[in-house]
């Protein structure tokens, strides 16, 4: 037996990332759900971002951005770039991040965060509340101290977390499936 | 300390998604992580999907798909939808699932799975070797099992998995962080 809702966002679980842009004033940070990798070569990504934000501005101005994986430990940060505006507020003063500057972008990268992807957006599309930035992956960074004795990304160690749109909460990954 | 990698699809945790499509033969399945939310309202989600696909011809013929989320013990039939091709497979009777006719779409639902999103395409857009889907949702379903005593979703119930493309492997969720 299944219950009818109104339509929502409910695709589940969401990746949660730091996006890192740089700006005039001081580079800024906001935490998003809306993403995806969406085609493997070009490696391309898509952000949903409402125009309202003051990272939008940015990411338009500056024409790329750097996605920012964070571990579990980072979770109230993540929380805190979400929910303040970086018209306001140095996000990364307040988190304690480093801003390290990006290799193939005017973005800077968090150096605090285990995974950064350098992005160039390439085309933006208005949906609703929300516009669609659409960005080719132009280089992808993973701390050390995350990859096994192979090169190869160790999630374990990674510890990344979820969002479940439908109830608003984070969760862990929890054991390897396949 | 980091290590620089080629451009990669690197976002990762990704939802892992049974997409179900009619067919004027019979309808198909496929199982697709790049997805995502991206708009809250109207609501929308994007899927990206390789030409050479089946069900890509599919979607474009029908104007319209289903987003099925399985639980973790419908992860071999999720590796089995994103293996075989539905030109040479009915993955409904091979999956033993069922398919239940939208309440919006042409396209069925699948029974089996504890939610069901129902997508009408708004857009097609050529990206590279995937195509990018934009849709709105019109309908979602839940199953009542997996509802707690005041009616919202109970993911511990659901058991959502995820996939990380870095290193191909899927984890199930641990824990409820916040």
């Amino acid at each position: 037996m299944k219950r009818r809702f109104n339509p929502s966002t409910a695709v589940l679980p969401c990746p949660v990332i730091l996006l890192s842009v740089a700006g005039s004033e001081r580079p800024n940070i906001i935490t998003i759900s809306w993403v995806a990798n969406v085609c493997s070569a070009p490696p391309t990504v898509v952000v949903g971002i409402r125009p309202t934000r003051h990272s939008h501005g940015l990411v338009t101005e500056t024409g790329d951005f750097v996605v920012n994986i964070p571990s579990e430990e980072q979770l109230e940060k993540a929380v805190l770039c979400g929910t303040r505006s970086g018209r306001d507020h140095d996000k990364f003063t307040e988190c304690g991040f480093t801003a390290v500057p990006g290799t193939k972008v005017k973005s800077p990268l968090i150096r605090e965060c285990p995974v950064n992807i350098e992005c160039v957006v390439q085309q933006t599309m208005k949906l609703g509340v929300h516009d669609l930035f659409i960005a080719e992956v132009v280089a992808v960074h993973i701390a050390e101290s995350m990859l096994d004795e192979r090169g190869r990304l160790d999630v374990s160690k990674l510890k990344p977390f979820t969002y479940v749109p439908l109830t608003g909460h984070y969760w862990s990954l929890g054991s390897l499936l396949k």
